[in-house]
């Protein structure tokens, strides 16, 4: 399952809506089909690892990081009648499909032709690389992650702007790829002005993983750009993963919102001193409240700059 | 060598002007003495290991952390005739003495004896645990930690000053270990007056290394407390160690004026928004003087709550 999973992760920001699910499929010890969804969705992860296994996959074992789709699409037939024709010995996932129209009624299909099933295998690893997907089906918007780059003592400017560079190329090198991982980056309409974000991945071979660029705020976006105007539209972006890149009036606006579920804290080894906060307003009252809403998930040096990761406890 | 380090640490913030110094006596393969310099500075560490050795001392090698002094006190004999009478075979020592009275002239004083020397063993790890030391003879101020204890994003309390806690019991406890291992702490006049702060080491069986206590600023201290009106005199305080405990005024004040040798940053996993910053001005003009400054040497959790401690690099 952990190299289902780790196919998975080749899909993660290049599935559009879809999930990105990992499949292998083996027989006597031997891998004999991998799949993973590919990009805008189609074929799935055990589509493409059924054609690759061919007859041999009656009799064997698959591995899939979510429940089998049931329902059928105009873009092709169910996976959970594809997994069944294929007749395997047993079928191991890792969840269920939050998905109304599949939503266990997928691995009901392939028990009642007969076919071992095991489900729950590495669930809160397949739950957490499908955080957004999830978060979508459940929540009616996307698992958001907010990224701030600061100095030690929580600076993201000076106080005449200045704000390249605070983090080195090693840092600003790992934010692209986080921008790959999503399938939106959102920024304020202040920041747009000022900045002029390009928001783009630049790094080699990745380039064609640019996400969605959205704007939130009044005032015309850039050409390409997407508007958000008000946070509590956010649903219809219908995206499964935003990353919020700020600036402080967006990210503040965001916690204000409780609509955080994830922060990226990248810190330089400097200090700026009466700057530009990262935060302004996140509608405080008491430090009792803020305690107890995030835990690191992640601590690491990237070059001379750290990265630190935080998940949402509630 | 490293244990004798591990034996000076021991005197660490508790020698007063003395340097804290470790010494250990080896012969045939066994430790047949050790000392540290005793609270107040007396006795120094080669006393110490040298009375427990007895005549044993002859024919053996001794390790000591920093060269023995030579000059005489009407405290008692210079270290290096202690040692010299005692008819060691060898003496392997870590750093020379920056004392004007000794500087070289110890050793020099065992080797015109026909004792062998060496100098150098774990130098840097000797000058690093006797940076104050170092600093108030080379430079005539004390070496200059200043602690801050901050939410993720840089601040140490709500906009309303509620400030208890932000860090844990954990952090909190490390923090008065630092205390116990300083000369003196200072906080600002502004400080006193707010927080009433104790500045004593609260952990049991510490209670007692309680540094000296120093408000900056104008404005009448409590009792048991010396005030610095100005950091142009802070070389007259003529300790070896400082601790800067705040508020965001003094702290930007040392840092303004180049002050600051180590950072001590408590962080909690918690945001705060808009409240108070831990910095002020602290005199950047622009970014690129900002870089080179600060190098990690310590990154650590202490139950939810991290720390990182940053050396000066300049």
């Amino acid at each position: 399952m952990a190299a289902a999973l780790a196919l998975a992760e080749r899909g993660v920001g290049q599935t559009g809506n879809n999930p990105s699910v990992g499949c292998i499929i083996v027989r006597d010890d031997v891998i004999i089909g991998r799949g993973w969804t590919q990009n805008g969705g189609r074929p799935h992860a055990e589509a493409m690892a059924l054609q690759q296994a061919g007859s041999a996959a009656a009799g064997a074992t698959i591995y899939v990081t979510l429940e089998p789709c049931a329902h059928q699409s105009e873009r092709g037939p169910a996976c959970a009648q594809l997994v069944r024709d294929a007749r395997p010995a047993k079928v191991i996932g890792a969840i269920n499909d939050p998905d109304a129209r599949t939503a266990g009624q997928g691995f009901a299909l392939l028990a009642e032709a007969g076919i071992a099933i095991e489900v729950g295998v590495m669930a809160s690893e397949a739950r957490r690389q499908l955080a957004g997907f999830f978060s979508r089906l459940e929540r009616a918007r996307p698992f958001v992650t907010l990224k701030m780059a600061t100095s030690l003592d929580g600076q993201i400017a000076l106080a005449n702007g200045q704000s390249r560079w605070i983090t080195g190329e090693y840092a600003r090198a790992h934010a692209h790829v986080e921008r790959a991982r999503c399938d939106a980056i959102l920024v304020g309409a202040g920041t747009v002005r000022i900045d002029a974000p390009r928001l783009d991945v630049r790094i080699a071979g990745l380039e064609s993983r640019s996400p969605r660029k959205i704007m939130l705020g009044s005032g015309d976006a850039p050409q390409g750009w997407e508007v958000l105007r008000s946070l509590d539209d956010l649903g219809q972006l219908g995206c499964n993963t935003l990353l919020v890149e700020g600036g402080a009036k967006t990210a503040s606006a965001f916690l204000r919102a409780g609509l955080v579920d994830r922060l990226l804290l990248y810190r330089a080894p400097i200090l700026i001193g009466a700057g530009t906060a990262c935060l302004g307003d996140i509608g405080l009252g008491n430090l009792d409240a803020a305690h107890g809403r995030w835990q690191i998930s992640l601590s690491r040096r990237l070059g001379k700059d750290s990265i630190e990761v935080y998940d949402a406890l509630i």
